[in-house]
C-alpha cells in the first residue's frame, strides 16, 4: 500500500466494502461485545477501577483501532495481563477506588499511548524482540496465577492486599477465618457454572440438536448469563443487605471527557511500567494478530501496529479509560466468528456504547464476586505450564528464564519479573556467543567436505591446523579464538599452518579484527602461517583495506579443499587419518 | 600441567631453574627496578597517596604474582589507568593524603583482590571479554588524557579539583594567575627532559659509539636521573623554601602490616570501582602477557591469571598498598631485556624492598613536579586518537562505542565512561543480530551452489522461495524472519514451498524454535510447504524430538541443491533466469 491509505488502511479497505462483509463484520461484532461487556468490567475491577471504566475503554480504542489499525480481526479492550500491570503500577501511589486512582490510570494510559506512538513513529518495534517467547510465556502464565490468586479473596469476601503470590498467599491463610460465606457460596457456584459453559455447554447443546453455530454462541453468552442470574440472585434474595459486595450505581452516559495529569515527576514514576505495558501489548497484540493474518495469507505491519496501538491508548485516556491492547481471546473470536474488516470492531464500539448508555441501571446488582469469577475462568485458561517441560527439553538456558520469570513475578510483582526475565535471557545469550564452537575439521575421504575432527573419521594434515567457528566473532567471543589457538600453538611444535574456515563467520568486528591481527602476528612470531577459506561475501568486503589482510603473509581461499590442497602439496606432507 | 603445579607453576619453571636463567632474570630485575621506582613514587601521587604507597605496592604483590602468575613475564606494580580509577573511586569519600584515604585505598585493593580470585577459581574470566577492544582503547587513551589534564596542576603549582575534563579545564583557567613560576618551569623542564630521553636519548647514545644494550639502558633510567637532578636542584638552590612542593619526610622500612576496613556499607559503595578496576586490570594484564607469552610459544591460562593477580591486590591490601596490575610497558621491557622466569619479579622485589629500605631518605627533596611530569610522560604514550579513524574506517557501530567512551570518560568520568562503553557496544551488538541478514537465494547455473538473487545472476523456481538466514535465530531476531516470511507469502500468491537454507545458523533457540512452527502452520494454513536444507549438526540434533519436526509436512535435505532439483521436479516447474 502507499499514498494515503499507508497511513490510514481504513482508505483501503473502506473502498471494497460491501454488503456481504458488512453481515460477517455485524454478527462477529454481536458475539464479541457478548464476550466483551462482562470482562470489560472485571478486568476494570481487576486494575482497581470502577467496572463502568472497563466500558469507556472499549469504545474509543476500538474505533481509533479501526482507523490506524493494519490488523483486519485484532479486537482491543481492556486484557487481563494489562490490568494486572495497571493495579501494580499506580496502586502504591494511590488508593483504588479513589478518583486519584483513576487518574492515574488516565495517565498512565496516556504514557504508553504516547511511548506506543512513538515507537511506532520511530520505528522501534524491534524493541519487542526483546521479550523472548519463554519469557512471555513464563509471565502470562504466572501473572495469571497471580491474578487468579487475587481474585480468591474477592470470591471468597475477604480483604487482602499484595501485589505477590506470597504476600496473597500468606494474607488469604490469616484471613481464612473471616470468609464471608454468602458471597463464598456464590462465586465458587458462579466459578463452576463458567468452567461448565465453557467445557461442556457447547457439546451438550449440540448433542441436544443445536445447530453448532448456534450453541457455540450460546456457550460464549456464557459470562453473560452468570452475570444475570446471579444479579437476578442477589436481588431476589437480598444478598447485598447480607454483606455480599456488589457493584452498585453505575454511572448511565457517554464516556466522560479526561485528561491526564501533567506532572512531570509523576511521569518520572510510571515512566518503566508505562513501558512495559507497552512492550507487553504490543508483544501479545502483534503475535495474535500475525497469526490471524497469515490464516488468510493477509500481513499486519508492526511499526504501523504500534502507531494503532498508541492512538487506541490515547484514546483511552481522553475518553476515562485505562491501558488497552489486542486480547487473544476475543480476537480469536472476532475472527473465527467471521470478522472481515475493523468495521468488527465499530460495531463492538457502537454495542458497548449501547451498553454504557442503556445497561448500566442493571449493572446494580451485580455481585463482584462475579466478575472475579469471570476473571478467574478467563484467566486460568492462560496458565501454561508445559512450559516448563518443553524449554527443560529443549534448552536449559530458555528454561533458566522462564523459571526466572515465574519466580520472580510471583515472588516479587509483575514488573519485577518482567525484567528479571528480560535480563536473564540477554545475559545468557551473550554468554552463550560468548562461548563459540570451535571445531578442528578434516577432509571426510572421497569429498571436497570438512567435518569436525571428534565427531568423524576424518584426514588431516599434522603440519596444518583446521578450525571451524561457529560464531560471528565479536568482542566477547574472539578470545575464546585466541585461546585455542595459543593453546595448539603451544601444543603442537610442528605446526606450520593455521587455516579458518570462515562459512559460519556471519561477523567480525573491530575487536575481532584487531584479535585476528594480534593472532596473525603471534602465529608469525611463532614461525606459523594464518590462512583464511570461505570468508562470506560481505565479511570479505569489509576485511578489504584492513592491516589484516594487508599483512597477512598466508592467503584467502575460496574453499577449504583448495586451501588443503596447495598447503599440503606446498610442504609435501600428505594427509593422514587421525 | 597436572598435579600441584597446575595451581603452582613456580613448581614447574622453579625445577629447571639454572645459572644462565638467573642471568637473565636478573639484569632484566635490574632494567625493571630502575624503571619501577619513579613510576611506583608517580603512581602512588596520582592515586592521591603517600608515594611511598608505591614502592610498598611493588614488593608484596610481585612475591605472590611469581608464585601464582602463568605468564613468564609480566611485571606487577602500580599502573597509570588503575591509579586514576583509584583515585576516582575513594576521592570523594575522603581526602587525599589523610590515613582515612588511605585505608580506603587499602580496603579497594583488598575487595579487587578477593573480586578477582572469586573469579578466577568460579572461572569467570569471560566477563573481561565484555570490555570489547575499541571500549578499552577509548578508555586507555582518554584516561590518559585525563591523567595529563591531572597532572599539569601539579607541573604548574596550582589547586584544581575534578574527575573529569571539563572540571579541570575550568579549574585551570581560572587559576592561570596562579600559576608557580618556579615549579612550572621545574616542571616543564623535566617533561622536555624526559621526552628527550625517551625518544633521542638512545640513537645519541648509539650514534657516540656506546653499545646499543647499554645506550637502551641508560635511555631507560631517564626517570631516575629526572629524579635525582631535580632533587639535586632543588636542595641545591632551596626552591622548596620559595614553594616548590617536594615530596618530604618519606618512613624508612619495610611496608607495614595493613588491614582493610570492615565495613560492610563501605563495600557496597565500593564494589562498582573494585570491579571495574579488577576488569580493567586484568584485560590490560592478560593482553600484554598473551602477546608476550605467544611470542616464545608459550601461552598463560586467563583463570588462573585472576587467581594470582587476586594474589597480588590481597598482598597489596595487607602490605600498605594499594591496587595493582601487569603494566603493559614495563611488562614488555622486562621481556626485552629477557626476563625468562617469574623470578625477574621477585628479583624486582628485593629492588624495590632496598629502594624502601635504604633510598627513602634521597626521596625528601624530590619536588612533586617531577612525579607530575613522570607520569604525563609516561602516559601520553598510551594516547591513541588512531583508534576514532581505524574504528570509523571499519565500524560505524564500534566508532560509536569508542566515541560514547572517550566522551562519558572525559565528560563525567572514568567509572561512568566504560559503563557507557560497555553497555553501548552490547546494545548494539544485540541491535545487529536482532536484525539478521536474509537472502533470497538462487542457483549459480552450471554449479551446486546458491548466491544472493540481488547480487548475482542466479536461476530460480517461481514457486519456491530460498531463503537463507545468516545469523543464529533467536528471540530477538526471528520476527524479522517471521515478517519476511509473511511479506514474501502475502506478495506471491503462486508460492508452493518456502525452502529456509541453514548453513549459517548455528543456534535455534526456543522462542525461534515456536516462531518456526509458527511459520510452518501460518504457511500450512496458505497451502504452502516449508523445508529445511543445510541444517547443522548440533542444530539437527537439538531439533529431533521438536513438534516443529513431528509436524513438518516439508522435508529437511542435506544439501539446498537436492531440496530444489526435487521440489522442482515434483512441480514440474523448470528453474528460470530471475
Amino acid at each position: 500500500m502507499t499514498g494515503p491509505a499507508a497511513f490510514l488502511p481504513i482508505l483501503d479497505w473502506g473502498r471494497r466494502y460491501d454488503r456481504d462483509t458488512l453481515a460477517s463484520d455485524l454478527l462477529a461484532a454481536v458475539i464479541v461485545t457478548i464476550m466483551l461487556i462482562p470482562q470489560s468490567l472485571a478486568y476494570a475491577s481487576l486494575a482497581g477501577l470502577p467496572p463502568v471504566v472497563g466500558l469507556y475503554a472499549s469504545i474509543a480504542p476500538l474505533l481509533l483501532y479501526a482507523l490506524f489499525g493494519t490488523s483486519r480481526a485484532l479486537a482491543v479492550g481492556p486484557v487481563a495481563v494489562i490490568s494486572l500491570m495497571t493495579a501494580t503500577a499506580i496502586g502504591d501511589i494511590a488508593a483504588a477506588g479513589t478518583p486519584e486512582y483513576w487518574v492515574l490510570a488516565i495517565t498512565l494510559a496516556f504514557l504508553s499511548g504516547a511511548m506506543l506512538l512513538a515507537m511506532g513513529l520511530l520505528r522501534l518495534g524491534f524493541l519487542a524482540n526483546f521479550l523472548s517467547h519463554p519469557v512471555i510465556a513464563g509471565f502470562i502464565t504466572a501473572s495469571a496465577l497471580l491474578i487468579a490468586a487475587g481474585q480468591l479473596k474477592v470470591i471468597l469476601g475477604v480483604r487482602v492486599d499484595g501485589h505477590n503470590f506470597v504476600d496473597l498467599a500468606v494474607g488469604l491463610a490469616r484471613q481464612w477465618d473471616q470468609v464471608h460465606a454468602a458471597t463464598a457460596v456464590l462465586g465458587s457456584v458462579t466459578v463452576a457454572f463458567l468452567f461448565w459453559t465453557r467445557r461442556s455447554l457447547k457439546s451438550l447443546l449440540v448433542r441436544s440438536g443445536l445447530p453448532p453455530r448456534l450453541a457455540d454462541m450460546a456457550a460464549k453468552a456464557g459470562p453473560v448469563a452468570g452475570i444475570a442470574l446471579t444479579a437476578w440472585v442477589t436481588w431476589q434474595f437480598r444478598l447485598h443487605e447480607q454483606g455480599v459486595k456488589i457493584v452498585g450505581t453505575v454511572p448511565q452516559g457517554l464516556p466522560p471527557l479526561t485528561w491526564p495529569r501533567w506532572d512531570l515527576a509523576l511521569w518520572q514514576q510510571l515512566a518503566v511500567p508505562a513501558l512495559l505495558i507497552s512492550l507487553v501489548g504490543f508483544v501479545e497484540s502483534v503475535s495474535v494478530g500475525q497469526t490471524l493474518a497469515a490464516k488468510r495469507r493477509q500481513r499486519i505491519e508492526p511499526d504501523r501496529e504500534l502507531v494503532a496501538l498508541g492512538a487506541s491508548n490515547l484514546g483511552a485516556a481522553f475518553t476515562g479509560g485505562f491501558p488497552v491492547t489486542g486480547g487473544f481471546s476475543r480476537s480469536v473470536v472476532n475472527f473465527d466468528a467471521g470478522a472481515q474488516t475493523p468495521a468488527a470492531g465499530v460495531f463492538t464500539a457502537v454495542g458497548i456504547l449501547g451498553a454504557a448508555l442503556l445497561l448500566t441501571p442493571a449493572l446494580y446488582f451485580v455481585p463482584q464476586a462475579t466478575l472475579a469469577a469471570t476473571i478467574v475462568v478467563a484467566v486460568l485458561s492462560l496458565v501454561d505450564l508445559g512450559v516448563f517441560r518443553r524449554t527443560w527439553a529443549y534448552s536449559k538456558a530458555d528454561f533458566a528464564a522462564v523459571a526466572a520469570t515465574v519466580l520472580f513475578t510471583l515472588g516479587v510483582g509483575v514488573e519485577a519479573g518482567l525484567l528479571a526475565g528480560v535480563l536473564l535471557s540477554l545475559a545468557l545469550f551473550l554468554h552463550r556467543t560468548s562461548r563459540p564452537h570451535i571445531a578442528e575439521v578434516g577432509l571426510v575421504p572421497g569429498t571436497e567436505s570438512y567435518r569436525n575432527v571428534l565427531r568423524h573419521a576424518v584426514q588431516v594434515c599434522p603440519r596444518m591446523l583446521s578450525l571451524r567457528v561457529d560464531e560471528s566473532l565479536y568482542f566477547a567471543n574472539v578470545r575464546a579464538l585466541e585461546d585455542r589457538i595459543n593453546q595448539e600453538l603451544a601444543r603442537r611444535p610442528e605446526l606450520a599452518h593455521v587455516v579458518l574456515q570462515c562459512s559460519a563467520i556471519n561477523d567480525i568486528d573491530a575487536s575481532a579484527l584487531e584479535s585476528l591481527e594480534a593472532i596473525d602476528q603471534r602465529l608469525r612470531d611463532a614461525g606459523v602461517v594464518l590462512h583464511f577459506s570461505e570468508v562470506k561475501g560481505p565479511v570479505m568486503d569489509r576485511l578489504q583495506g584492513t592491516e589484516l589482510l594487508k599483512h597477512l603473509r598466508g592467503q584467502v581461499f575460496l574453499t577449504h579443499f583448495q586451501a588443503q590442497q596447495q598447503l599440503a602439496a606446498e610442504a609435501d606432507t600428505p594427509l593422514a587419518a587421525r
